[in-house]
């Protein structure tokens, strides 16, 4: 940020913490005997608490969607393009709230919290968590917060298949689920890239099983490389043609050592980024949550009778050049909401940049992000 | 192999080794001082040595295209779809040739060979090769073998692009071109794997700056990341829905050492299977060269300038569900060669299979190459 925020932007934010000392049982069988969730609020909550909107973030993110940390922060949150004053999710309107997943690694309780039965910090004993559970987490929270129904719940990618856990889990909770960019589960393609970048973390022999904090390393090598590998399936061919083409950065270095491409000095300098704060056991957890994500699993396959519960309405977007999760996967969603007759509203995007364009300027997305808020603001009373 | 052979198969092959005490000048500047090739032969060459076909290897391929090593080998080569009697490269017609590539490791001079000048192991000195020093060096092996002019240069992927060079370098030694699910030069995607491969690889404490041969071990770890990756890329998303689906081995673990998935699985036993005999050094070698090859650099960029001298006919296949190099690829190398008014027929194939189609036993496709090839056989005495 340099000196004043724009005008559209929230400005500047701080970031609370709710804890939670009742026990909070997990899919996986154990339980976490206590736990704590970051959060960032963004506008007013009104008198009836019932303008309030939960952004639910994807693999890499975390609480921090909108706003600066400090005068000197030069990035905003994640998802700056769509919350804000006259912004999609309207900070005039709407009291925003976006919380940390548990198992993440900017303060929510995860893998280098510290494990109360051993005083150490979790590490490989960290439980592996669900959808579901953030779910359950993010219920608590609104319960602390008195919010007993959220106007809607938003998120692209896994951040927009926890919007739909919301609305099958606790239907009388949100009006409306905002679903991004996501898919009623993954695909084995998906599982496959998962289990590559997984592979390359705990192939890293600084990952020690796990217990990498006991030996004040990380496994950083194997991290980037999941990380590029991952930046790779956020974007599209195209994108990454507008973006490098076949650039070299110099002539053809007949070094491996040199970087010869531009697409190559981005990847690795993605890479590089991302493990200076990003903890590897939280990307372990965050793939493992999205590939056991599958509402359909308990109803025999059949996804329209996952989402038979759902009471609110649901928009879906998606966008056209997203091969991580294509439109084609927004429309199973939108034929399984169509067949149990629940209100829907669908638009492919057209866009070039691939998965990531949820999280960019792109005037169609905000605009029709935008005009459905419009709707969602009208049934609330600021 | 149990007992005898198919009967369309060539049988038992032994392989053969080239030995070549010229030096080789490479595309890096550098020179190899010696080297061998080693290779395989199927059916007989005739007397005026017409009918030759050469076939170029892809990424992990080597020598080893068709028949058995043993009554004891379970698997046959690696193109034994295409390459025996009444196969598209009919043995009984033609005298089938493949080599293995400069830089590989399964006998022809790579990294692991000895470095004349310092009598250990080449290492992270062997020179990074291009696909038109593999030309270069696969042209002297023509010259041993007497062949002045192949009937036909024949590879798919990087195989196909290294037949697609011989045509453009050595315009007057090949009458057919068969370049089959190639690309022009690869897109910033493709490089962008290559690249996540790569850093899998280096980014191994075992791999020590290439020279792990001196110490007794070789990065298996980041090199099975890395096959692990590629093998996504060729498979399309529906093979590898038809292939695993979503199939759980059995219940969710919650456990990341143990498999959840069948595509995991897939990929830990086929990376598992390639370190065991394939070489880390190798495998950069070969990415590299697919980064580099770019027949329309030297031209402005014009792919259509740098074909130009091409004389030979082309023929070229390209499969539906393909992404690693799409129909769209081949589709720009038909519309150079047409609009250079050069001979050339193309196919798309339907087929679910991805890039690894053109290994497959897909009957269209093995009736299209057929059909071609029997007309490049009537121009032959046999």
């Amino acid at each position: 940020m340099v000196r004043s925020p724009p005008i559209d932007s929230v400005g500047l934010v701080t970031q609370h913490k709710a804890v939670f000392e009742e026990p909070l049982a997990l899919d996986c069988g154990r339980e976490l005997p206590r736990y704590e969730l970051v959060y960032e609020t963004y506008g007013e909550l009104n008198r009836d608490a019932s303008n309030a909107i939960l952004v639910c973030h994807a693999l890499s993110g975390n609480h921090h969607a909108a706003g600066y940390h400090s005068e000197h922060d030069r990035k905003p949150g994640w998802w700056e393009t769509c919350i804000g004053p006259g912004k999609p999710l309207d900070t005039n309107r709407f009291f925003v709230v976006c919380s940390n997943n548990l198992g993440g690694c900017h303060g929510s309780t995860g893998p280098a919290s510290i494990n109360p039965h051993t005083n150490k910090p979790y590490g490989d004993q960290f439980p592996v968590v669900t959808v579901r559970d953030w779910v359950r987490s993010q219920a608590s929270l609104a319960d602390q917060l008195g919010i007993k129904q959220w106007a809607a719940v938003a998120g692209g990618s896994l951040g927009g298949m926890q919007a739909l856990q919301w609305a099958i889990d606790h239907p009388e909770r949100l009006r409306h689920a905002i679903v991004i960019a996501a898919a009623p589960r993954l695909s084995a393609q998906n599982i496959g890239f998962n289990e590559v970048a997984r592979q390359a973390i705990m192939g890293d022999p600084e990952f020690h099983g796990g217990r990498y904090y006991d030996y004040g390393v990380s496994p950083r090598r194997g991290l980037a490389v999941a990380r590029m590998l991952g930046h790779i399936t956020y974007l599209s061919d195209d994108a990454m043609r507008a973006k490098f083409g076949r650039d070299l950065r110099g002539s053809m270095s007949f070094d491996f050592d040199e970087v010869d491409f531009e697409v190559e000095s981005y990847l690795r300098y993605q890479g590089q980024r991302f493990v200076q704060d990003f903890d590897a056991n939280t990307y372990l957890l965050m793939t493992k949550a999205l590939d056991y994500f599958d509402p359909a699993a308990e109803h025999s396959d059949d996804f329209s009778a996952a989402i038979e519960p759902i009471q609110c309405s649901t928009l879906l977007l998606s966008f056209s050049s997203d091969w991580r999760f294509a439109p084609s996967r927004s429309r199973e969603i939108l034929r399984a909401l169509l067949q149990k007759e629940k209100p829907v509203s669908y638009m492919e995007i057209e866009a070039t940049q691939g998965h990531d364009a949820f999280l960019m300027p792109i005037p169609r997305y905000l605009e029709a992000f935008s005009a459905y808020m419009g709707n969602v603001a009208r049934e609330v009373e600021i």
